[in-house]
C-alpha cells in the first residue's frame, strides 16, 4: 500500500509505495482510509515531536474492511488516536486518553492514517451517519479536541470569553463555545479567517487592537509560546485561562500573578468523539470553509508542505 | 500610640512610640488591637513587596473601640484585610477580595495592625465568639486563605491529596483538607512540624523520600520557586495543581505538558473568614501547636527577626 512515513533518522517525511498492508492484530479491525486530514501536531512530529517513526496522520474517516465481528464489516467510522494500555491505574480509572503508557496513531509508538489502510483497536471505532460526508467527518477528532473545553470548565451565556488565535482549531474552538451563548469575541491575526467566523454572527477583532474589558474565560490556541502573555493579560482576576497550544521549550510565567489574581489554568487536549459527531450531523459547526485544500495520497509530500505555510487552513489527503 | 512602621524609603521596620491614634473616616471604626501575627507576606513586605509604606500586620483579632453604630463598641471581631473600591466591575460581581483598586491592611496603601489601634470599614467586621481565645482567633485570616482552597476546588474522600509545605500555612491547609476525608499526605522538611499533623492522625512524609503514588490534587504551599517543579511532579495526568506561594521573580513553566497532561492550575489567596471562624470554634482545627513565641508591641522589631528565622512558626505580637 501507499504511505507518508517519517523516518526519525533522516528526520523527513516520504512517500512509501509498496508499505505492506497491516494485519489486524486480536481485538483490532483494519479500516481503509476514505479522507484524512493534516494538523500542527502532524508538522510538529516533522520537527521531531516524540520522536515518532512510521506512518503520519491521526485524524481520518474509514471504512471497516477487516473485522473479527463481521458485522463491523463494511461500517464507515471515526477512530479514536490514543491507545490506552487498559491496565494501569490510570485506565482503571476511566482515564483513558491521559494513560501514561499509551500509543497514539501517527504520534506516538503507532502508525496512522496517512495510508490506504491503518489498523485500531474495535473499541476505538465511532461508527458515522450515513448522511455525514467524509469531509465533515474527517474534522470529528480537532472537533472533540473543541468540545474538551466545555468537558472542563461550565461556560454559561453570562461569561464572556475570548478565544485568541484564528488558527484550525481555533476556528473550531469558536463555533462551539459560540453554541453556549456567551458573550465571546475571538482575537486573532488574519482578516479572512475571521471573517468565516463573523460571517456567523461571531464577533470577532484583529489581534493589534486593545480589548475594552477583560475576560471571565479566555483559550489560548495560537499554538505560539508568545500567546500565553497575551491571554494572560486578557484574563479578569479570578477568570479561567484554557491552554490548548502545544510547542516546544518552557515559557517565563509569573506564577506568584496566578496565585494573587486567582487565576485558574486549564491544560486541554483530546475530547469526546460522539458529541463531535452530533454537533456536525446537527450542523451545529460548519466546517466545509476551513478546508483549504484536498491532496491525493501520492501528493501527501505537496499536502504536508502546503499543510505548514503560514496561515493554511485544513489541508486533506484522499488514499 | 506605638505602631510597627515600614518605610519604603530606608527600606525598615521601625517601631514608632508616639504616632497618631488613627481616626476612622465615614464607615469605618476604629479597633484597638489585642493581638496580632506575623505572616510570610509581612516578610515579604519587608523586602520591599507591593512598594509598601506604613504601618504593618494584617492578621489580628481586635475590639472596637469607636463606630459610628453605638452597638458595635467593645465587640471582639476579626477584620477582612481587603478593602475594595465596591464601584468597579469586579466589585458589582461581588468580587471583592479581587478589586484591582483594593487596598489591603498592611500590605497595600493602607495601614495595619502591628500598632495599638487600627481602622477598618465596618463592613469587614466578623463577630468572634466569646468562648474563642485571642490566641485562636488571630488565626482567622490566614486559616480562611486555607479554607478558600475549598470554595475553589471540590475534595472528595476518595481523592489523593499532597500539600507540598510544612510551613505555618502548609499545616493550617493539611488540617483543613484532612476534614474531607481525602487521603491525604503533608510533604514538608522538617520533621518536628511534620509531627504536629502526625499527631493529629495525618500521614506526612519527608520531601527527600520518593512518593509511592502521584496525586489527583497538590497543594504547593512552599514558598519558594524551586515548589512548582516538584509539586508539578506529584500531580497525576487530568490532576489538579493549587497554587498558595507566593514570592518574587518567574518560574520556567513546560506549558505544553500541562495541556498534555491536562493539567488543571488554581492560584489560591484570600477566604471566607466566617468558615474559618467556625472551624476554630468547633475545634476542628488546632492552631495551638502552631505558636512559636509571643512577643510585646515594645520588641515588635525583634518579633519580625524572630519570625523571619528558617522554620519559624507563629510569631504573634501583642500591643
Amino acid at each position: 500500500m501507499k504511505a507518508i512515513v517519517f523516518d526519525s533518522t533522516s528526520q523527513a517525511a516520504r512517500l512509501e509505495v509498496d508499505r505492506p498492508v497491516p494485519v489486524p492484530a486480536p481485538g483490532e479491525v483494519r479500516l481503509r482510509v476514505l479522507l484524512a486530514g493534516i494538523c500542527n501536531t502532524d508538522l510538529e512530529v516533522l520537527r521531531g515531536y516524540a520522536q515518532f517513526q512510521g506512518v503520519m496522520g491521526h485524524e481520518f474517516v474509514g471504512i471497516v474492511d477487516q473485522a473479527e465481528d463481521p458485522a463491523l464489516v463494511g461500517q464507515r467510522v471515526a477512530a479514536e488516536i490514543n491507545l490506552p494500555c487498559l491496565a494501569c491505574e490510570t485506565c482503571r480509572a476511566s482515564r483513558y486518553s491521559l494513560c501514561p503508557h499509551r500509543t497514539a496513531l501517527g504520534i506516538r509508538g503507532r502508525d496512522g492514517a496517512l495510508a490506504d489502510y491503518v489498523c485500531v483497536p474495535a473499541r476505538n471505532l465511532h461508527p458515522l451517519p450515513d448522511a455525514l460526508p467524509d469531509e465533515a467527518a474527517v474534522f470529528v477528532e480537532p472537533l472533540a479536541a473543541a468540545c474538551e473545553i466545555l468537558e472542563q470548565v461550565p461556560i454559561r451565556p453570562t461569561d464572556r470569553v475570548i478565544v485568541l488565535g484564528d488558527g484550525k482549531l481555533g476556528l473550531l474552538i469558536a463555533q462551539v463555545l459560540a453554541l453556549t451563548g456567551c458573550a465571546l469575541t475571538v482575537v486573532g491575526r488574519h482578516r479572512e479567517k475571521l471573517d468565516l467566523l463573523a460571517a456567523r454572527g461571531i464577533a470577532t477583532q484583529l489581534g493589534d487592537r486593545e480589548l475594552a474589558q477583560k475576560a471571565d474565560l479566555v483559550v489560548e490556541c495560537t499554538g505560539r509560546a508568545e500567546g500565553f502573555g497575551q491571554a494572560r493579560q486578557m484574563v479578569r482576576a479570578g477568570g479561567t485561562l484554557v491552554l490548548k497550544s502545544t510547542y516546544h521549550g518552557a515559557v517565563d510565567v509569573d506564577l506568584s500573578s496566578l496565585v494573587v489574581d486567582e487565576i485558574h489554568l486549564v491544560g486541554s487536549r483530546c475530547g469526546p468523539f460522539p458529541a463531535a459527531i452530533r454537533l456536525l450531523s446537527q450542523g451545529l459547526v460548519d466546517v466545509a470553509p476551513l478546508i483549504e485544500a484536498v491532496y491525493c495520497l501520492d501528493e501527501g509530500l505537496a499536502a504536508l508542505e502546503h499543510a505548514g505555510r503560514k496561515g493554511a487552513l485544513k489541508v486533506l489527503v484522499r488514499p
